[in-house]
């Protein structure tokens, strides 16, 4: 008899994953969503090998269960379901914060094994209708355990992280990643936002280069769900853009200035620490599905 | 007889306009460039027809020149060689600021055309070795005539464009040109290697996504042109960058308050502004070499 992967969210990344974990092992794949459009989708275009509109019923059913919802939608989940898994049932999400999710799992039994998980891809769009077989292509995986993760259940992952198509995998702490990730994700998405806002944007068409397509792209974002990333991580995001803020006044005050000297010492200062993060890079073969050689 | 395109500089840009103009019309490519080893790599590699090392000797052949140097050379070189050029002569440069360049062009005899140019492409590479045949696929080809550019020059120009595969040829003032590279170009810049300057970077690793690199790729730049772009447009820039700075603080403000309300509304006002950009490009079919679909 086969095991069943249960993914609860047919969204972008719930959709994806259960594209990407077509044929993995002996699971079969049942998808719960609450709009039937998107089950039907998802069914007519073999995403899933079955669409289960009630998730108390799959559940019942689930080995390995990703949880594939906004954060808060999780945390009520995990909240409302807690007594619902399978005995020995392992339990992961694929949210973008990890502190709230991690904290939320708490109230899972000791039944079942939890595993917090960050799978590093998305594109701009949302829906099932944008899911991708290679959208982890490339991609670190990150995964956060806490004491309630059963060593198989990490093994577990090891092997989907690797099925999907990710570079590696790279365990962490909730705080850790939180922290990190206010860095590397959520400011490029306000510095995103940002530019987007300035009054210009609309008469620069004809002007826009590839650095301008790259630093903007992930600007039309899923506004409720950036609202809940962003307000669930407000300490750590707000540091680092105080931080971001602080180096682009210094790189403008030394424009402004006219001091070419100090200006070509960051530039090579910032450069070079570029470089380094490239080769750094390059080493772990992590590339992502639209960077550049 | 066949009439002759002079590169002056067989950089990035220059390798790759020879590479992308093979064939044009009845032109045969001669290039010139003060390193022996890239005047080899040039003819080894066919990326010219011929390498000459004198500029006088090649401007006396020269049908269309392009000006392929670091802006400062492009204006010294049009001093230097203002009596070298060939009578009837159309020269052009490819450099990302016009307004100098444009003033730098008033040393030409009259009996020579100039249009400013601006095919916007590049990477974070340099050097002909990194020179792509396609580097101007998808790309705005921006020109910016003076009082003393030939209608017959203009044409010309339209038709490199589209033989180099760019998506379309943008007319505009050099004033105009570079109060929007400011923001376009530029300013990309600036975000990229202030984000590398954040002490996290090399601890981050193995949490970047393509957010991360689609923001940060261009900060392995070519300094001393960096240094001569930034320098020639700072008021400009200096602009921009302050009112990047005014919107990632209202935003940064917002967020550390937990004003959830403000927050959507702010961020459903930039996603969709950036939404409405996606459609204007998606119309005029610019896409750039690494723009995502």
């Amino acid at each position: 008899m086969s095991k069943h992967i249960v993914i609860i969210g047919l969204g972008l990344i719930g959709g994806s994953m259960a594209r990407a974990l077509r044929g993995f092992e002996d699971f079969d794949i049942i998808g719960v969503d609450v709009s039937q459009p998107t089950m039907r989708y998802a069914l007519e275009n073999e995403i899933v090998d079955e669409a289960e509109e009630d998730p108390v019923k799959a559940l019942a059913r689930g080995d390995l269960v990703f949880l594939c919802l906004h954060p808060q939608g999780i945390i009520d989940f995990m909240a409302e379901h807690r007594d619902h898994f399978k005995e020995g049932a392992m339990v992961t999400d694929v949210c973008g914060i990890k502190g709230s999710i991690l904290e939320g799992a708490k109230v899972l039994p000791p039944t079942v094994s939890f595993v917090g998980g960050h799978p590093m891809a998305g594109t701009e769009f949302s829906g099932i209708q944008n899911s991708l077989v290679n959208m982890f292509h490339g991609a670190h995986y990150i995964l956060v355990p806490n004491e309630q993760s059963h060593p198989d259940h990490l093994e577990l992952m090891e092997r989907v992280a690797e099925y999907v198509g990710c570079t590696d995998v790279v365990m962490t702490t909730a705080k850790e990643h939180d922290t990190i990730i206010a860095y590397t994700s959520q400011m490029m998405h306000i510095i995103a936002v940002s530019v987007c806002d300035d009054e210009s944007l609309f008469h620069c068409q004809g002007f826009e280069g590839d650095s301008f397509r790259g630093c903007t792209r992930v600007a039309a974002l899923d506004v409720p769900l950036w609202t809940q990333l962003f307000t669930l991580n407000a300490d750590a995001l707000g540091d680092a853009l105080e931080k971001l803020e602080s180096n682009i006044r210094l790189y403008r005050e030394t424009i402004q200035s006219g001091d070419r000297e100090t200006l070509i010492r960051k530039l090579t200062f910032s450069a070079a620490r570029k470089r380094r993060m490239n080769r750094l890079e390059k080493a772990t073969g992590a590339v992502g599905r639209d960077a550049q050689g």
